[in-house]
C-alpha cells in the first residue's frame, strides 16, 4: 500500500524492504507473543530478546503524566544500560496507578529477569491499554513461565500481535541496508491506534538492528527519525501516557556505524524510511480510519511554520470529516492554515488534492468536482500545499474522521 | 437550562434577565431578519439598526485568513467610526474570495447605506456560511429593498434566525442592569455552531446597550468579557475566518458609564454573564452536540496553566466521545491534563464528575459506576478538576462528540 519513500532513486538502491520481515528477521534477536489473561482471548504479552547485550535508545511520551513503565525504561536508557530484553503487555497501561503501579512495573521486570536468568536492569518494560486500573502482575507472571523456550526467530509476528489494542492489523517491517563493508538489517514492530498525535501517541514502536552502534549515536539517529515520522502523525490529536519507541542495536555485530560517516548517513535514511512506514501504518489503521491522508507542505518560511500547518490540518475535525465524505472542501484546509499560527501570505497559497488544483493564488478556485470526488474516494489522499513563502518543507500523515471513531471511543472502557 | 451565573448572590440582584428578551429589547434599537435567496427557504439576511449613532466595539477572529467583512468591520471599529447599522448575511462567508470578495463586501455595505440613507462608514458588515464561493450580492440587494420599513423593536428574533447556519435554535438574550442613577439594558443575539474554538469560532455575537459608554471603555469591557466566555469554548477546536463579536452602545443614552467607576464594575459583571450565556448556548447547540460539558479548573499555578488544561480537555475527542457514551473514563481526562503543557503535580490532582470523586490524590480511584453513569447521562455535565498547585481558576465549556457531528460535516458543502 505504501510504496513511495523519502529517498531519491539512487539512494533507494542502498536499502530494500524484506517481504514478510519483522523484528526477528534481524540476526541475533528472538521474540514471542502469547496470551497470559489480561485480554479475554487475544495475545497480550510480548517478549523481544537479544542474544547479546544490546545498545538501547528510546524516545518517550512528552506528557507530564507518565506511566510507570515509561519512567523505568527511560531511566535505564539514560543510564546507558545494556539491554537484553523488552517485555510488553497490552490491555492495561499501568498508568495513573501511583506507587502501586510503580511497584507492579518493577515486579513485572524482576519476574522476567528471574525467568530469563538476567539482571532486571537489562530489561525494558512497556505497557499499553486502559489507564488507571491496577495491572494484574500475577497473570503476567504466569505468562512468563518457561517463556525462554517459546522465543524464536519467527516470533516477531506473535510479538506484534501481542502488543495490539484496538489495532485491526499487526505491523511488521524489515529492511536490508547496504553499507561499505556489507549488509545490515533493521526490523520493527509497532502498534497504534487511537490517541495518536505528536508527541507521540498511544503508540509503541520497537526496532532491532544487527549493526553495532554506540549509545549516543543510536539515540541521536533514533530521535531524528522519530521527529520526522512519529512526531508528524495524528489520528485524533491526543498524546498518551505510555508512548515509546525503543531500538536495540547488537553490540557485538561485525559491522559498526560511526556518527558522521557515509554509512551513518545511509543508515539514517533507512531508519527514517522504516519509521515513516511504521508511523503511516499506524495512521492508516487509526481508530475508525478509512483513508490515509498525506499532507505535504512546501515552501514555508521555516520548518516550524510547515509543521504548524501540518499539525493544524492533521488535527482538524472539519478537514478529516470532509475527507471522510470525499468532499473537496478546500475552505476548511485554508481555514486550518489560517488559524495554525504559521506565518503566511494568504494570497499566495496554492492547494492541490492529488494533482488537482482546488485553490490557486488569490483564492482562485475552478475545478472539476467529479475529478475531485474520484481522487477523494481513494484509500490514500494527498493534500499538497504550496505556500510560496520560503523553502522549507514538511510531510504529515493523518486519517479521516468517521462515525466508527465515535463508536469505538464512546464505549472503549465499559 | 443555564441557571447559574458567575456572580455572588448579592451581585446577582444588580442584574436580572428579561424573559423573551433580545437585541431590540434595548430601547433605541430596531432589527429585522428576512429571506433574500442565499438559502433555499430560511431567513438569511439580518439588519440591526440604532436610531442614534452608536459607539461600537468589536473582537475579531485571530485567523490569518480573514474574510472581507471582518477586514471592513474591524477597520471601522479601529477608526472609532460611529455606527448606525449592522448588516449580516448567512449561507455564504465571503471568505477566501480575494479582491472580488472585498469588492462584494463594499458593494453590500454601500447598497445598505443607500437604502437607509446613511453613510457606508456607519455600517458594520458580517457574513457566515460556506467559504470560497462568491457572494451573490444581487440577492442581498433585492433583500435590502425597503428594508427600513421592516425594522421593528420586535425584530431581534427575526434577526437571530437570519444569522443561523447549522444552529438548531436561535439565540436571544436581554438583561436589566441596575446602576447608581437608574437602569440600563443589554440585549444580544448569537450563532454557532461548528468550527467553535478559541479564538473564537464560526460564531457571531451582536450586543446592544442603552448605556452611554465611550469607545475605548466599551472596547476594553467587551474584550474582557469575550476572553472569559467566547474564548473559553470549544466544539471542535476549529477557528473560523469570519468570527466576530460586536457591541453597540447608544451614544445619547442618559446613563453614562465611565471606566473605573463602581457602575463600570457592575456593568462588566453583567456583560461577562451575558457573554457566558451566549457562549454556552453556542456550545450546547454545537454540531451534533447532545450534552453541555462544563470544565472547572481550580487551583492552578497561573490562569495560563488553567486555560491550557481547559483547552486540552475541551478539545479532546477522547474525553468528548467518552462523555457521549456516558463513560466515566477519567483516564482520558488526566491524559489530557498531562499533555496540555500546563505545570502540574500529577500526584496531587483530584477529578470529580459533578460531585463524585472519580480520581483522588495519588490516582486513587474507587467510585460507584452506577452513580457516575447517572451523572453522565444528564444534559449538562460538570468536570471539576482541583490541581492543588496554586490559586488560579478557569471555566471552559465544550460539548460531547457524536456520530451526528461526523454526519453533518462529512457532507456540509455538497
Amino acid at each position: 500500500m505504501f510504496t513511495e519513500n523519502i529517498l531519491t532513486k539512487t539512494e533507494t538502491k542502498l536499502f530494500e524492504y524484506i517481504e514478510n520481515g519483522t523484528i526477528t528477521t534481524v540476526s541475533g534477536f528472538k521474540a514471542t507473543g502469547l496470551h497470559c489473561g489480561l485480554k479475554r482471548k487475544r495475545k497480550d504479552l510480548a517478549l523481544i530478546y537479544s542474544e547479546n547485550a544490546a545498545t538501547a535508545a528510546g524516545v518517550f511520551t512528552q506528557s507530564k503524566v507518565r506511566a510507570a513503565p515509561v519512567l523505568v525504561s527511560e531511566y535505564l536508557i539514560k543510564q546507558k544500560s545494556k539491554i537484553k530484553a523488552i517485555l510488553i503487555n497490552s490491555a492495561n497501561a499501568n498508568a495513573c496507578t501511583g506507587n502501586q503501579g510503580f511497584n507492579d512495573a518493577i515486579d513485572m521486570q524482576d519476574s522476567c529477569a528471574e525467568e530469563l536468568g538476567i539482571n532486571s536492569s537489562e530489561i525494558l518494560i512497556s505497557s499499553t491499554g486502559v489507564i488507571g486500573e491496577r495491572l494484574k502482575v500475577d497473570k503476567i507472571k504466569s505468562g512468563l513461565k518457561n517463556i525462554s523456550e517459546k522465543l524464536s526467530s519467527e516470533g516477531g509476528f506473535d510479538a506484534s500481535e501481542a502488543i495490539m489494542t484496538t489495532d485491526l492489523v499487526s505491523k511488521n517491517f524489515a529492511m536490508k541496508v547496504t553499507l561499505s563493508f556489507g549488509e545490515v538489517k533493521i526490523g520493527a514492530i509497532s502498534k497504534g491506534s487511537g490517541m495518536i498525535m505528536p508527541n507521540m501517541a498511544t503508540m509503541l514502536g520497537f526496532l532491532t538492528t544487527d549493526a553495532s552502534i554506540e549509545h549516543d549515536a543510536l539515540q541521536t539517529m533514533l530521535t531524528e527519525s522519530v521527529n520526522k515520522s512519529f512526531n508528524r502523525i495524528s489520528v485524533d490529536g491526543e498524546t498518551s501516557t505510555n508512548d515509546m519507541v525503543c531500538m536495540l542495536a547488537n553490540e557485538n555485530a561485525p559491522i559498526k556505524i560511526d556518527l558522521g560517516s557515509k554509512d551513518a548517513e545511509i543508515f539514517q535514511k533507512a531508519l527514517d524510511d522504516i519509521c515513516v512506514r511504521m508511523a503511516k501504518s499506524i495512521v492508516a489503521d487509526g481508530e475508525g480510519a478509512n483513508k490515509l491522508i498525506i499532507v505535504n507542505i512546501k515552501n514555508a518560511k521555516s520548518i516550524k511554520d510547515a509543521d504548524l500547518i501540518g499539525k493544524a490540518i492533521s488535527n482538524s475535525p472539519l478537514v478529516k470529516t470532509a475527507a471522510h465524505g470525499a468532499d473537496a472542501n478546500w475552505g476548511r484546509i485554508i481555514g486550518a492554515i489560517g488559524y495554525s499560527g504559521a506565518e503566511i501570505d494568504p494570497d499566495n497559497i496554492e492547494i492541490k488534492i492529488g494533482d488537482l488544483t482546488v485553490m490557486g493564488k488569490e483564492f482562485q478556485s475552478n475545478f472539476d468536482e467529479t475529478t475531485a470526488k474520484e481522487i477523494l474516494l481513494k484509500d490514500e489522499i494527498e493534500i499538497n500545499i504550496d505556500l510560496n513563502y520560503g523553502n522549507c518543507n514538511s510531510t504529515w500523515w493523518t486519517c479521516d474522521f468517521s462515525k466508527e471513531y465515535v463508536e469505538i471511543n464512546a464505549s472503549y472502557r465499559t
